[in-house]
């Protein structure tokens, strides 16, 4: 059949709409019909096809973003203009930046209300986003720009900690005390070598995590 | 019938076999009628009569837990000879310390394993255990001893650090690493005017998180 001679394209445009209205409309309010009405020429089962579940597109998803994001840091990573800290602070930027794909991350958050994806999101901040900090932190020691004894410990408490506990969901703050909790982490990081967080970083990660809260 | 002209005591009996066998085999290994064996003069339907479910035990084992740990709180709380900090160091020692609930607590952290379970005591940990620690440090900011402007943000920080990032079954790490892990938190909480963590405390706090390991 003609529609599944570039099978590609029509899952990418399977994740375009999807992602569109996962950012529209939240994951959670968002059903494989409305997936349907939104491309007009796809079938359910043809959906169905290239995706077993929404979750399935959702995944996808998630790691295509993983992927980008991985690419942005190993541009940061190749530029030799740049100190660790420089690097650090530049990807941290990018992290709290109001880009697509973190408007995409944003839409997903109501999903960590089930315990299966909150587990799933755990794993991830605990397991596998310190690996994604901790090479930076340690070219950061290496130049000296970074000038900490815990670089681990430092790649695993940015990853727990801008993940969990700047979240208004689990922690419920007002603009201001969230400024106050990421002024906390910034003398924390400060006090073990890390000083990622300078005043503008500290109202940019303020205005971010703020900013879910209305949504 | 006899048995039930006390249901109390009963309940006592089932709930200290039940304490016994998750210390001894872990909860997940333990089954109701491993409960029924240990008792001896009960049968299963008795025991389902008491308690719907082994969840329903451990619930009901927690919340007892929960209120002996309010009540050490409150008598600690009650001594006028000693600081804010005094007292924040005394109920973490008891906090870190090989006692009889404590094992209770590392017998039951298999469960965590599961989804439901961990999403349950990531919510205590969030929302409720915060408030065991708050009212500690305000007492220490009022009376000199912890000169901080982060009282709620080191409430939260300890309930989400000392149970969450400390855990080796989270975490995995040598007892040289998790020592590395509590001097950066001692590290952190000074820097904020907490300074909880002397270095006994440190060393204790190392060695209890670190026999969770071998078990």
């Amino acid at each position: 059949m003609a529609r599944n001679a570039h099978p590609e394209v029509t899952e990418r445009r399977i994740l375009e709409a999807a992602r569109d209205l996962f950012v529209e409309k939240g994951y959670e309010k968002t059903t494989v019909q409305n997936i349907v009405d939104r491309l007009g020429d796809l079938s359910k089962g043809a959906i169905y096809h290239h995706f077993k579940s929404k979750e399935a597109i959702l995944d996808r998803l998630n790691s295509a973003d993983w992927d980008y994001s991985q690419g942005l840091r190993d541009q940061i990573m190749a530029r030799e203009d740049l100190t660790g800290l420089d690097k650090l602070r530049a990807l941290f930027t990018l992290a709290v930046s109001n880009t697509e794909h973190n408007k995409l991350n944003q839409a997903a958050l109501p999903m960590l209300n089930d315990p299966v994806c909150l587990a799933n999101n755990m794993h991830f901040w605990t397991a596998d986003l310190p690996e994604h900090w901790l090479p930076i932190i340690e070219q950061g020691v290496a130049d000296g720009s970074i000038p900490t004894e815990y670089p681990r410990e430092a790649a695993e408490l940015i990853a727990l900690l801008t993940n969990y506990w700047l979240l208004p969901m689990f922690y419920p703050a007002s603009s201001a005390s969230l400024r106050h909790r990421v002024q906390c982490i910034a003398a924390m990081m400060s006090a073990i070598g890390v000083p990622v967080f300078d005043d503008k970083l500290i109202e940019q990660t303020t205005d971010f995590y703020a900013s879910f809260d209305s949504e």
